[in-house]
């Protein structure tokens, strides 16, 4: 139990664990954001985030976290959007806010952790709403929606589609394109094992045309003036430089690994985590139907009878590993386990098996060793 | 002239030179946002922030440039003042954009680098405008203007005072409570001597019941939304964990200095910056009066006839020294060199020497060693 905060393990979902390299990467002499080294670092990030993206949009990065992102996607829109915000989940939820502040909006809500029904959405749809916000993978719950269908709603109805693509985009296959998404966003600190500090967002024509016209946006997150800017290889406002010479660093190494290497990575991971945690008794929270699945980045599971979150964190956090709870109305009720950013087999593995250790102490689970054993088949491939 | 990025000098009004140590801290291993190490850095670098800002007020981080924070000072009041805003160079009027889009706004406006009418002021708010956006410390012309006669109206007229902090507040003495400053903020990439990410806002008891009263505000850079989570020691959204770690230590560096032997040292810098243009038969840019003075955190010298920026700009570049041009309508006409960061005597000398190399070899001067000269007597205390 030596850990210091040095080596402790962090299987939040955000921040997540970074590679030192990019950790380096951060502490280089600041550079002159108007000059040619930031254009170079600028031009050539935005050009691979599309591939990350899966997109031939533009991509822009702001100098904000994903709700900077989540602001610009719903704020540039003009304020006369008749939104379907869709919830079933904290960051659904935050979206309806936005949805609300920036236009009218009419949420189609589920509880957190269960499916949408898409029936209500095309509903609405057909009742004229004309733009619909979705989160593609609830960091809350544990649970990634279908936006395939959708988008396929989207595109009959007319309608703009929002994605919250925060913690699935480089984790979780996400073709915006094909799927008729018209801005999606995605955070630093998730599946690019990055810092928190930046976030990304991809803009299509069909929604550019209607940003244009918008007599009404915000400031900081001015989704024109970032073009504008971005065109000439700049920022309109005084960009987190650090975090794009990470930003660099964490690109080449995706680069290096593969787009569909790392999700597919990512998959195994949260289907050992999964494995393990149904070998040891507990259950898994989210109830996935014929519009969702387990979420292949965060795993969220069920608080078990015998120990409650607070021990648990406490105890796992003692021997150097930092887990999440719940959040709001699922505070006390879940546990979660990221398996984003810069984390190997053998992460997964020690997790697996301090929890087990503290699960038993607590009586929860009778024997070691089912956990691990089932993490590790998965990993194997057993 | 074996400079590389490693050995550059940034002279340029933000980003600037960022000390080693500084640097260093960027690199630590994440953090839990919503755990205790997160929470005793946030409430530290509050308080101590406080200092900083001269004030008894709330001191929110925002994670985002000063432009975010720009738009918290003016967003969150509600929609309904009606905005004095004063320009007398670029960032005022950005400050005049962001004010026309929260509020009501009536500009007063000075040819940039010229001062501000304070009768003009006055009358504006004698017809009942309620707000009044001012700069500072204007990075864009090298001038700073008198807020202490502008905090006397507000008062005697029970305006709000919001202020531009960003290239002042740590550099240039600025008593906001005394001056009778509602609002004032700052940014990490200044006289902090951080990279660009954070930023800072100060707001009094007097602007927190006009913020709590408000109907609408910016989502990204809502106060009431920060003010909520600081209380609990957590930011609402994910916050740039490395400029926190930076901050950290930056603020333990600008203690172990003191905030007035910072104030004065800037002063010495820029004094002797300015002692050498002049030497140098150069002219600075504003033109300071009885409502402003010569900056004391980055001078803007008029482009002398026989060179023009961008070349001086690449023969500095070619020599490792980056210096700044002049924004927008000044471009072309004034060059800046800004005295901001972790710099030294030893760098303001090398910047004069360099300076006067290039433009004896372009007949500007027509002898070496009396910019440097100059600059040393006001080191030297001479």
């Amino acid at each position: 139990m030596g850990n210091t905060a040095e080596t402790e393990l962090i299987m939040i979902p955000g921040p997540v664990q970074v590679a030192p390299q990019v950790l380096r990467a951060l502490s280089k002499p600041m550079i002159n954001h108007r000059g040619p080294e930031f254009k170079k670092i600028l031009d050539e990030s935005r050009e691979k985030l599309r591939s990350l993206f899966n997109t031939e949009s533009d991509v822009i990065i702001l100098s904000g976290s994903g709700t900077c992102a989540m602001e610009a996607a719903v704020g540039n829109l003009g304020g006369h959007k008749k939104f379907v915000a869709i919830e079933n989940g904290k960051f659904g939820e935050r979206l309806k806010l936005l949805t609300s502040l920036y236009g009218s909006s009419a949420p189609i809500i589920a509880e957190w952790g269960t499916s949408i029904n898409t029936d209500k959405v095309k509903q609405a749809l057909q009742e004229g709403a004309d733009a619909v916000t979705i989160v593609h993978n609830e960091t809350s719950t544990g649970m990634t929606n279908d936006v395939e269908q959708i988008g396929a709603l989207c595109r009959k109805y007319e309608a703009l589609l929002i994605m919250d693509g925060v913690s699935s985009i480089g984790g979780i296959e996400a073709p915006i394109d094909k799927w008729g998404v018209d801005i999606a966003f995605t955070g630093s600190q998730k599946c690019l094992g990055l810092p928190p500090g930046l976030s990304m967002i991809a803009v299509n024509e069909r929604a550019w045309d209607i940003i244009k016209t918008a007599q009404k946006r915000p400031f900081y997150a001015d989704l024109i003036a970032h073009m504008k800017s971005a065109d000439k290889g700049q920022t309109p406002y005084t960009p987190t430089i650090p975090l794009f010479f990470a930003l660099e660093e964490a690109l080449k190494m995706l680069e290096a690994e593969g787009l569909s290497e790392r999700i597919n990575r990512y998959r195994t991971y949260a289907t050992s985590i999964r494995a393990a945690i149904e070998a040891m008794g507990l259950e898994l929270f989210p109830q996935p139907s014929a519009s969702s699945t387990y979420s292949n980045t965060v795993t969220a599971i069920k608080m078990p009878s015998g120990i409650d979150f607070v021990s648990l964190k406490n105890e796992m956090r003692r021997r150097g590993i930092i887990i999440a709870g719940g959040q709001e109305r699922l505070k006390g009720h879940i546990f979660r386990i990221s398996n984003m950013g810069s984390i190997s087999e053998g992460d997964i593995l020690q997790v697996i098996e301090k929890l087990e250790l503290v699960l038993l102490e607590k009586g929860v689970v009778s024997e070691m060793g089912k956990g691990t054993l089932a993490a590790d088949c998965v990993l194997e491939g057993l």
